[in-house]
């Protein structure tokens, strides 16, 4: 396509990066990013609940922040209390409650108000590449701590934070995401979470709580969260990113005026109140009904995948069965590096998200890949993890045998 | 309101400012900000399209943008192109269209490509508070150049450019509201236009141009946007804020993937899909008829703005008559400081914007204030005004004379 061209490129700042890669559309096999299942979406309901708030209440849109002031829609927060005490034990007000871009303003939030340049940072040794990403861009330094089947091990981020106090460094805060742990999808048990609390006040350290995942536990319920159990020490934030769609861009942070109001000191601008008024609408009405159904949903697709998985790769894959969500996180024989299988897979129409980008150490993490299994149709998780096995046989020699045929070479 | 609290704020990074104060709510008088016309909200229409929208293509909701890219859904954009092309003589391609959260944050890409702190930047004289809040943030250095009732007079920004450059400076960019100046409300007519690119040319300095307000101007057209003149020296951003609500946090930036391209890789996150689904939904349809409303329905409430300010003020005001948009900006007599006048109007239920933000050298505009008509009613603008006239002269004694009335004092 031919583009008309610019004669200012002299005057561009010099940390100016490259331009993104065009947009190439989806692959054929979708293993990538949070997306959630399409058939899922309650499109008459939504249609329902829009046209419903924006008769009874879209005059509003006529104003910056609704009249409800720059924390967001005021049902939506309100709708965020009641089910944050609902579901996850947490005692807030709709004004401690700000709506926020997605929950990635949330974490440019939290990093905005407690990151400098250099600053150490404690995370999961395993977690979500767009928290890492950040904190990379911010020049964080950065520590993995080890999980488990529970989440985060206390015991190895006891020695951690004693080994940082014993070199004079006060880590900025601990990022764990505990329930529908991010790849691992681990729920954390309260005896951890009262033990990682313990251990944050021992050292005088805030924790960052991501629970983007949290009402999408198999089990339907999950421990509180870890801002329920002593809010004075942690960060809270969310997202309807999976709980509903990604596109909304929807998430939230849950906190005291001493935080919200400097996260609205330190923001340009909030998400449209189009998707709020929409999502309140809705959820305020369908929450319970809808998270059930969506779980079931998943927990289906899930199954499809480990028995794709276990067909294909067989021992091949050792897979890290999660407690809800919408991805799994698996690890090839040692020796395998996954880098190696984004071209050659992207080349066969799959898309997955390697382990070393989920990883505090990259390398640490060569073997693993992440694998999120909400968006294609059973069908397509079939056909694509065959294709992958086939992809990773040609590249690796492993699987050596995938659905009983021995590959070749 | 009783709060948790928190434990942490030793954690606070040392840049962090003070929290912004808490919402009290709208004034009884409302004449700040770039509020709307509630009542010229569509609200049977943008029901309507939201129902169909979503009841059509609600399922792309599950996917992180659309399965359109990162630019943005994709009709809006073919859209923005389409209404860009027809009204502002823009030949631009769905491609060479990237939604943003508003124009500010247009604003913010713009800076983030273009600027590093003490860079040097040429505003209009009188300019868009936000835009000069993030340019002081940024640490730029920011030259004003003086206005006429055709926006940027041309003869004195060559001087500044000739002065400049004479000092070895090279301005990196000339922020500019072409159509609907705001605070002015003024047109630059198309010789200037011409003009201005020429200086762009000579001087090699790129032109910021916002059009905003470009939608809303009462002769019903205006001359094409300095984009369309001369696409390789010209940014141009706009937005849906003015054209149908601010509250939906829509806008847009036209120009080639160089820049686009550059912009994605620069920013975190884009609106949200909702309000992009059903604008687009709407418009596409709609757009003429609504914008022809609109303005009627703005013009009518000018026309009481300014039939109270010259009953209660009379000649202590001088007021430059807006050729479109939401705002007239008016001056009272030289050594009234409107700083001055905003604690009691404030205590009056009146909220106005002090000319000072609205200016490169704020001591200078002491005397200016601007009053935004769009969202009060035609009897809250009368009344508004009135009890604004009576502040004034407590706190000035001017107006002296005031609806017939001599005031006291």
């Amino acid at each position: 396509m031919s583009s008309p061209g610019i004669a200012f490129s002299a005057a561009f700042a010099g940390t100016v990066p490259a331009p993104a890669a065009r947009w190439a559309g989806f692959p054929r096999y979708n293993f990538v990013g949070g997306h959630n299942d399409s058939a899922l979406i309650p499109l008459d309901a939504l249609a329902e609940a829009a046209a419903a708030v924006l008769r009874r209440e879209g005059a509003i849109l006529s104003t910056y922040g609704l009249g409800h002031g720059p924390l967001g829609y005021a049902p939506l927060r309100a709708f965020i209390a009641a089910k944050s005490k609902a579901h996850r034990g947490i005692a807030a007000t709709a004004e401690e409650v700000l709506i926020t871009v997605g929950s990635m303003q949330g974490i440019d939030l939290v990093n905005a108000l407690l990151l400098q340049r250099g600053d150490t940072v404690i995370v999961e040794e395993f977690t979500f590449a767009g928290a890492l990403g950040k904190l990379r861009k911010l020049g964080a330094n950065i520590v993995g701590a080890p999980l488990d089947a529970g989440g985060l091990r206390i015991d190895a981020l006891a020695a951690i934070l004693r080994d940082l106090k014993a070199r004079g460094t006060a880590p900025k805060y601990i990022y764990t995401i505990p329930t529908i742990q991010n790849p691992t999808g681990s729920v954390m048990p309260l005896e951890r979470r009262h033990a990682l609390l313990a251990l944050a006040r021992q050292y005088e350290v805030p924790i960052f709580e991501d629970e983007c995942y949290a009402d999408l536990v198999w089990a339907g319920s999950a421990p509180p969260a870890l801002y329920a159990l002593d809010p004075a020490w942690v960060l809270h934030i969310g997202s309807f990113s999976k709980t509903l769609a990604p596109a909304l861009r929807l998430g939230f942070v849950i906190g005291p005026w001493e935080v919200l109001g400097r996260m609205l000191a330190l923001r340009t601008d909030g998400p449209g109140a189009l998707g709020q008024m929409v999502v309140a609408e809705y959820f305020t009405r369908h929450f319970d009904e809808h998270a059930r159904r969506l779980t079931a949903g998943l927990r289906a697709k899930l199954d499809v995948m480990v028995e794709a998985l276990e067909r294909e790769f067989g021992t091949a894959a050792e897979l890290w069965r999660p407690e809800g969500g919408i991805f799994l996180w698996l690890r090839l024989p040692e020796g395998v590096d996954v880098r190696k299988l984004v071209q050659p897979a992207a080349a066969a129409g799959i898309a997955f998200n390697p382990g070393p980008e989920w990883a505090a150490d990259p390398d640490a993490a060569a073997p693993w890949m992440r694998l999120c299994f909400a968006l294609p149709s059973p069908a397509d998780i079939r056909e694509g993890i065959s294709v992958l096995a086939r992809v990773c046989a040609e590249q690796t020699g492993i699987p050596a045998r995938s659905a009983n045929v021995v590959t070749a070479g």
